[in-house]
């Protein structure tokens, strides 16, 4: 349930505003140097610190994300040099790596008074429904607050791909109906002057993929790459090859376009698909104008800590996402 | 890596020109009588032999799922009336209910000549690849003959699904450009004439579905419908509420359309998904074109026993596996 | 729930008086001859019919079990000669095969008393308990016809291992307190007079098998092994290395006797185990006796179709289950 | 690899001498409030700071085990009073239950000449090939202070047991060949002074468990229950029912001994088993004895740290995982 592949497995675990997040990596061989460079570099370009990998500056950002130090603490499955147990060079041992990120600027008193409420567009009444109980400190697991353990996890997946020449790469392409990258940034901002959000599409790249990876009937590689895109908050579909576009296009134009993919097995050639990331819900003028028309919000001011367009950040989750899948159908 | 599900299991089995492709449902309760009419009515709907659940008579059907009596053979965890050990109404046992299909219209000589060539646009060469052996036989595994054994499973889970008040519900919504379901068939058979084949769209509408199921994070629904959805053959994208086209929308104009998913777990109302379907590869235009520029085919005259708009057949098959996928998460 | 094995599965269907007995087997590589004569060999030792592999002339065997004459269809994953489908020299194609025993001596008229009756030592009671329903036809289920299964199974994980050099190697070293195999069956006949049965104690040794095999906390090898055996019918115990009888030895006399495994993990030298199985219940004298003292009991004189030492035929059982356990954890 | 179950699953993780070990619940439901008496009893339990749950006050105890406190850190899964999120009454929210328990008296250091020895008894060596790389901190994973881990879990186990009217009882029953409890400490006592260390045998019963709980064929419960019991270092057996010793008597005398469970489903009787501990390896004498004779040992003057009857600190784990065991299977 909270476990993520069958032979390289990812558990996650930590609510948005308790005590910490974190994760528990089985799986991984021995004898791998954990690349803290990357996981720094990732978890910032996750919480849009810094420029991403598309040399695209965030606007937009949640203030939560920004105060967040994400700060990795190594609990097991890996030994420093020497006589170290933490710090320094860290090598992993083959036994199950547990790391966690205490939450710094958790701040639950924020949101008592959601203890009586439902936000439109978040899982908050679900949560109820399924539960019977509700930690209404800022969406609690719904949070994506969860996505940085991902990040952490992705990283460790990355660098053994890495080791086998596989490379995972994914980039917003559009926002809005916004297509230059260029202008990204600026149509971001219009939205969230307005205070509203938008959505976007990232596209993801995998090189280096050796053919025959994949299951032929219910494990296809494009059913265990959609499943694990499809499993990031606000993503609302996902497609490769010729995907929704290839139907209005005759089988004689299109039939030599695999997306990398042919009968749900990779075919060596570069894998693509492109993942839909809708707008974050808690904006105000959202907000303000479904308030009145509906019951079900109860309480339509809460606007904070909301993200202006949230597929931004999502590019290193996606990445985390595909790293994780692949590494477990390799493993 | 054929079976799906953890709590309510298919494991699927059969090469569509050896002697049987067949499956084992585990985890059905006891006491269910199986409803053979719906059945027989599916896999007629499956194999495009008569009129679909939307009106539609289907055209441009491969000749061989035509002449394929599809008979249901039962082998275990059923039990007739009285003594009978097969055949009367058939009651489920709680035990594994194993089922085949022989392939009556199997003809392997037809494909010797593909012992050494591959087809563009499928899974010929990747299976070689993956296994170093290669089953010549109409595609082996890779057939979508292998969609007849989701349809028998899809049914009992369908039964199950009813009892709880949920029902599944596809239609061809797209072919091509087309969007008027009175002018499918026109569209195919145009596309027919000129030796070719097109896409579809097909919509998938669940009713009746309690709030809470799916799970928060990993397992989210949409994960799992997805997962389910992205494994049929030719399946190459999905998406559920706003989609891919709620990109250009801003979040307050939006934010209200679930899709009947909530954080991952359904809400109580409608879950709405659609699902793109390629053209059949095996198209007289499409090997004659591309077979003089690519070195990759060797063979291009192939073109009997295909279909000119697979998603025809696809909708049942769509049925199934959400059917199927929604089953194991309420088991 | 009928499936063994996660990553080399072994999916068990079909009850004792149904239609047929089988199985799929999920994760078999492709190119692997089918050794018939051995699945024979295995099925008549398994039956009772023939010597066993040590040497010993079985008596007191079900005459059900020496009427059955287990002939095993294979429906798909495998593929003949030519156009063979099936026949001849049969070649695995790392697809999954299914096979089935048909039931020919199934008689469930027999036991159409039973459908009001529970049989004490039996599991007629706990299944209607669980299922709500009951196969009353000889147990249904719960016979140990299905071992069948489990031996075709095992014979093809047999293959494997011997590729690997691993052999593995049962026989039966007790026979109630008889020691001397050559006493065994004199023993046993010596019970079958007395209208009784008696239990037995079964080795097996495993050879061959590398350093390394195992996993360190819960999937240890003995607890796989253990798992794996301990889920045969009748077997009551299980033990490795020191077993039980190590209780009264201080760890100075018995540290170097590994069994073959260090924390869980093979370490490179023969594997031993020992388990034990309990007298068939259904026997003249037992259910006469324990019949009028109880109420549990409704009929207690059903006495045919059953062994005097169900532990002879469980020899082959034990090295099937030990062959798909340790194939598993090597695939 | 490190998880147990699969509905209710825990996986464990940490190193004997890391920086800490933990584990993560997942399956757990909302709402109950964690039992932490419960939990530190157990542990001291465990440790064999106290009495036992027999009224056995332990000898022979390791004297790092007295020396750790054991303290659990709460990371997620849990909610206190009010805003609190660690500390007060804890309450479960339904999503996983991560927990540590940090080394406070490890000392790598004293291990430091291990980098160069293995120690006979131990996994030392089949580590080192499995993995490639050696923790020799303290045995690493190996280490049975992993088990601490399964306490805490159990404990959360117990007490949704606990409200299904269902309680486990372990005790020891055997230490050498000494059966009378009230001399068992004196019995450790004289091994410890001869530097020499004992097994002993542990019996534990399953009360209030309901008719149906296993599944007939391969996940019967004496296999679950083997394969978690198996699990335990230093377990060397596992027998239910009539066990080994039933091997002497006629079916005639046993067919209603069925230690509570009945073709692998419980039968709504006390569930009764027993398992056998070897004795600690690491002791002056065997070291001493066998150093000289083998190749094997590099070094064996490491004495410190260890149990003169490791039997007496297996009951609550023994307790620990049949609950884990239950619990997955009643999820």
């Amino acid at each position: 349930m909270n476990s993520f592949g069958d032979k390289w497995t990812f558990t996650s675990f930590g609510e948005s505003h308790g005590a910490a997040i974190g994760g528990v990596l089985d799986g991984v061989p021995a004898g791998i140097v954990i690349d803290m460079d990357l996981i720094r570099r990732e978890l910032e370009r996750r919480a849009g610190k810094g420029v991403t990998g598309d040399g695209l500056q965030v606007t937009g950002v949640s203030p939560r994300a920004l105060r967040e130090p994400d700060e990795v603490e190594w609990l097991s499955g890996v030994m420093g040099d020497g006589l170290q147990v933490t710090g320094g060079k860290l090598v992993t041992l083959g036994t199950p790596i547990a790391f966690i990120i205490r939450n710094k600027d958790a701040r639950p008193e924020d949101y008592e008074w959601l203890k009586t409420t439902y936000r439109v567009g978040h899982a908050d009444k679900v949560y109820e429904q399924k539960y019977g109980i509700r930690d209404w400190r800022g969406g609690g697991r719904a949070s994506a607050r969860e996505t940085a353990g991902r990040v952490v996890a992705g990283c460790v997946a990355k660098q053994q791909l890495a080791e086998k020449g596989i490379t995972i790469h994914a980039e917003l392409i559009q926002v809005g109906s916004e297509t230059d990258p260029a202008k990204f940034n600026d149509t971001i901002a219009s939205y969230q002057r307005d205070g509203d959000s938008i959505g976007g599409i990232i596209e993801c790249r995998i090189t280096g993929l050796q053919p025959g990876v994949g299951e032929p009937i219910f494990n296809k590689l494009q059913a265990e790459l959609a499943f694990a895109v499809m499993s990031i908050n606000a993503c609302k579909g996902f497609e490769y090859g010729t995907g929704f576009g290839g139907v209005t296009q005759p089988g004689s134009a299109i039939n030599a376009i695999s997306g990398g993919i042919s009968g749900g097995i990779s075919d060596g050639t570069e894998v693509t698909f492109r993942c839909v990331f809708k707008p974050t819900p808690t904006t105000k003028k959202a907000l303000a104008e479904i308030a009145s028309a509906s019951s079900y919000i109860v309480h339509g001011s809460f606007v904070h800590r909301s993200d202006a367009c949230v597929a931004t950040r999502a590019v290193p989750v996606v990445e985390a996402m595909t790293a994780i899948a692949l590494i477990d159908l390799l493993s």
